[in-house]
């Protein structure tokens, strides 16, 4: 196989291993059900990818590629539209999620990827946040610091609101999150009502 | 045997499991190694627990009714001093936080827990809040919304911590997360250094 048709082919696999992660969630993504999408024997995926960790962590680096935006043209509000964004589709945030969850057990195959990933996603969350606001916030925290609570807001969020979303409205919080951090209080409509 | 002697077998289960957390994480804590511990047999561990998740909700379950308080002793700050402490054990946080993400999966055993958990928490954080603050936290929020963004940061802050303990301070952050709920920015130390 040429590097060409092999690139074309790992392409073709991310993109079956997401329609079935959107179809059946994160235990549903299985090495067979992949296989099978594509017209591939399991040996054949094995190939490409040799473990369903593997596999899983590759489409999660490919939703960070079309996720991204260049870094000058990062703004708030399309942080928290990421979020929207994400409501829609709890199947790769479902994978997401119990993906980190496993990472963080001794020697996890995807433990280095999702501690690279926050090194990278801290950082540019930090840069969004130096671009709205300079080297404070009105809430008081350094872009770097604010970075960190932001990121663990925005993950933290995800859980409540997998488990139990008719509790946990995940986009409303998260708005209401940056608020806080931008020390603008009363500008959500549910604190608008009594103040 | 007795009830008796089945809880207190139940309650010596539970203790062991705790210390093979402490020494060996998440991972090691297999059934074979708490079976060991407590001198039974891996078959009579499961009269007790019918598996390992069931053992480990058990475990998370017992942390909880040590870590609860009065629900009118409820302080800010003693939520504050929950994860300084959680800092010391990262075998139960990393069993916490490995289970909390495996939970989200379809029919997984813990999350009927976690989903139940995060009502709970949810409400007593919201006390807390609204007993330091009453119906309308400085920073804008009711008790209730900063309650989902409290969990939602102290949880993610755990999965940055558990992956890269030299990049991020839990306990710190967590503290700068307060100071965005109450609406009083610059009282962190890093904060005062240039305002």
């Amino acid at each position: 196989m040429t590097r060409a048709r092999s690139a074309e082919r790992r392409a073709e696999i991310l993109r079956a291993t997401l329609e079935v992660i959107a179809e059946r969630g994160y235990r549903g993504a299985t090495l067979g059900a992949v296989a099978e999408r594509v017209g591939l024997t399991q040996q054949g995926l094995l190939h490409h990818f040799p473990t369903k960790e593997a596999l899983l962590v590759a489409v999660l680096e490919e939703r960070d590629q079309w996720d991204a935006l260049p870094s000058d043209s990062w703004r708030l509000d399309l942080v928290a539209s990421l979020v929207d964004y994400n409501a829609m589709r709890p199947g790769i945030v479902q994978t997401f999620s119990a993906l980190l969850g496993e990472s963080v057990t001794d020697d996890h195959p995807a433990r280095d990827f999702f501690t690279r990933r926050y090194v990278t996603v801290r950082a540019n969350m930090a840069s969004v946040l130096r671009g709205a606001y300079g080297e404070r916030l009105p809430g008081g925290l350094t872009p770097e610091r604010a970075a960190v609570l932001m990121v663990a807001a925005m993950d933290g969020l995800q859980y409540q609101w997998l488990l139990d979303p008719d509790s946990v409205d995940m986009a409303e919080s998260f708005r209401e999150f940056l608020t806080l951090i931008e020390g603008r209080p009363g500008t959500t409509d549910e604190a608008a009502d009594t103040d």
